[in-house]
């Protein structure tokens, strides 16, 4: 099998959430990619007990790693616009392709780094700079490649989105759920970028350039932060029917585009007025496809290794595969398909919502839970309704904890026989899917 | 610029879509593209005048298509599993890339005819055949590369979920739906597919290979319709806190896969339980990135053709393009870039929240309401709030239609300069994002 050498420059949150991800499932990962992914050699000016190197080679200096003529691609996970930029351009020049998570570095010198890029021959990806591990950039450049985009609107800083969530939820202020954030983590020690909405200006101006075809100019977008808004100002909001939302909006207006960051009251009834805490979401309307949503967690070790490894496949089966036959059809190589077997219905496991047309009459619950305690299923709450007028039955409804389906089925065989209930059982399967 | 030509068979909804996003968007595609895409020829049995052909030749024999020369790749829309089939596999057969919608087709015969292409050394590319315009084959496929997956579930089938919305907003029965659903085109004159779940089944077979990289296995699904759902199960559902939504679910369980198409109960805070009408949603649970949800028109001519062409330009990038730089840094190919001008944030036209504190007197509210008037700034709504006992001073609340953001700052000004209003308006801007 060919191989693809990484060399990763940062062991940071994400640089050591990569490394875990690529090594705990790097079976599937290079059956996807049809090549093995090798982290050939580490930088970092320091270890991170958060991830187990083992005989990966360590330099302190990350300019080894972009001279390093043993290296495909180098990953950029040090942040920052001044050190990495430089690593960058010499990872360029010495002919690598470069992954990188960094919004800043991209929003504010991307044009740059892509024509030294395109001169040299080399690929630099960024999926990861943008709402961390949602495939955004790859929708809108390669999913969305046939339309006219009109509008973009995102909740991209997850800081902003979890404050503004407390301060609805709560009715509590501003500076009270700020100090909360950093001590949880979820905001930096200097929160200015997350709160004033350079972050999120940073993240815009990328998809914006990706959307409408412009060069990056992360100097034009307008930015005004969350941390002069009012608890009342969100309650009004409310009443009304509406949301406030830290929004990245970028929009075609008569031959221009608006860019702009700044909280926003969005409708209630909106998909994206109801994405709460840390996540993120990207509306992206196209004149063709109408109106997509993509959400998921926009930071956080994991999910942002998740794009940094996504554009680690993508080049290495740019630079292993058969131009022509790039990704497998079923994004595993077919010698790699697995063998796992179709589960019967039977063997599914669900809960359950019964609906049972019972005898009003003392004792019919009790046969009803007996059967199912008997079956071993748990029963997470029951409500009975009034019958009609005059009715002798009465619908009695049973939401189930999670069973194996032919446990549930013998169960409501016995309850359809008993002589208290009549006609069947109606069941319909719930998931919470949390 | 590199020609690429199709050959496109099939004029019905989705072809005579593709035909006009094609035209309507062609400068646009061709700058992703970075070559010049052509419908060279057409093949179908009749002309469709929802789209203007110009002087693309017709053929009535769509073989002639699969075995014309000058055809690079020849786009199947003409549905149904037999003679499609024999038409994508003549077209494989000639050496050339296939783009298709057909959902029944890959997930009865895909095994078969990805094996053909592989050993041919083609591509068939089916983005459309799963949730119209939504780029979920490859958010999959591609975007979420580095996760294990653990399970997926969407709404895969509009006409099903208009169905349940309408049950559930209007109590109505089920059969009675169904009829304006089939009046509005939003069903078939023979509606069992969508109804009873196979179109969904198909639809989840193919999400589920990609998931979890097993070959496709349609018969091993297991689908329930929404036929027999009742009015009042929808209702109890909605008092307990849950939604009825018919999904399509695929999941991993201890060594096997669970595949189902069935009437679930879901929570109502999930973001998912809020996808109503005919629109999709996909939910996938990675072990990496955590919870990503896909959103957007699963079905109709221009959502449809959206993916077809986005496969297209997909498959021309790798056809005319360096194969170590398929996909331009932007998008766009660099010398093909906008140069929309981004407009200073005066020139931005949207809605505004104004919160004023005015005086509690008589004539204050017309004498804002003039000046907003005189501004031309139309008034949505107007919501003055109960002061504090003894408080001279109440929090006015207006909503503003849209206006220029120099005309309402102006405005704005006017209004503090009142005697009988003090301090800042706060304002706040309003996106409808509909």
């Amino acid at each position: 099998m060919n191989a693809v050498k990484i060399g990763l420059c940062g062991l940071g949150t994400v640089g050591s959430g990569t490394v875990n991800v690529l090594q705990r499932n790097l079976q599937v990962i290079n059956a996807r990619a049809g090549c093995s992914i090798e982290i050939a050699q580490v930088g970092a000016r320091r270890d991170n007990p958060a991830c187990d190197l083992g005989d990966i080679p360590v330099t302190r200096d990350i300019f080894d790693v972009a001279k390093n003529p043993e290296i495909d691609i180098l990953v950029e996970l040090i942040g920052g616009t001044t050190v990495a930029r430089d690593l960058m351009l010499c990872a360029i020049e010495n002919g690598k392709h470069v992954v990188t998570a960094n919004k800043a570095l991209i929003a504010e010198h991307g044009n740059e780094i892509f024509a030294a890029a395109k001169e040299k021959g080399v690929t630099v990806a960024f999926e990861a700079s943008v709402a961390g591990g949602i495939p955004i950039i790859k929708a809108i450049r390669e999913g969305l490649s046939a339309n006219r985009i009109q509008w973009l609107a995102g909740i991209i800083n997850g800081t902003g989105n979890f404050i503004l969530t407390e301060m609805r939820d709560k009715g509590r202020a501003f500076e009270d759920v700020l100090t909360e954030a950093q001590q949880k983590g979820y905001a930096e020690a200097d929160p200015t970028f997350d709160v004033e909405g350079i972050d999120a200006a940073h993240k815009l101006v990328i998809l914006a350039s990706l959307a409408f075809g412009i060069p990056l100019q992360f100097d034009k977008v307008f930015t005004e932060g969350i941390s002069q808004l009012e608890t009342q100002d969100v309650a009004y909001a409310q009443q009304l029917g509406y949301q406030i939302k830290h929004l990245g909006i970028a929009r075609r207006n008569n031959g221009g585009i608006e860019l702009r960051v700044h909280p926003t009251l969005i409708p209630r009834k909106r998909l994206i007025a109801n994405v709460d805490g840390v996540m993120n979401a990207v509306l992206v309307k196209g004149d063709a496809v109408g109106p997509t949503l993509y959400y998921g967690p926009g930071a956080g070790a994991e999910p942002t290794a998740s794009a940094v490894i996504a554009d680690i496949v993508d080049l290495a089966r740019t630079l292993t595969a058969d131009p022509e036959h790039r990704v497998p059809h079923l994004g595993f190589q077919p010698e790699s398909l697995n063998d796992f077997e179709v589960l019967p219905i039977g063997q599914v496991e669900t809960a359950y919502y019964l609906r049972i047309t019972a005898r009003d009459v003392p004792g019919v619950l009790s046969k009803i839970t007996l059967i199912l305690s008997e079956a071993n299923i748990g029963i997470e709450a029951v409500i009975q309704h009034e019958g009609e007028e005059g009715e002798e039955y009465v619908p009695l409804i049973i939401m189930t904890d999670r069973a194996i389906e032919q446990k549930l089925d013998e169960a409501v065989d016995k309850i359809q026989s008993l002589s208290t209930t009549k006609g069947d059982v109606v069941c319909i399967r719930v998931e919470s899917l949390g």
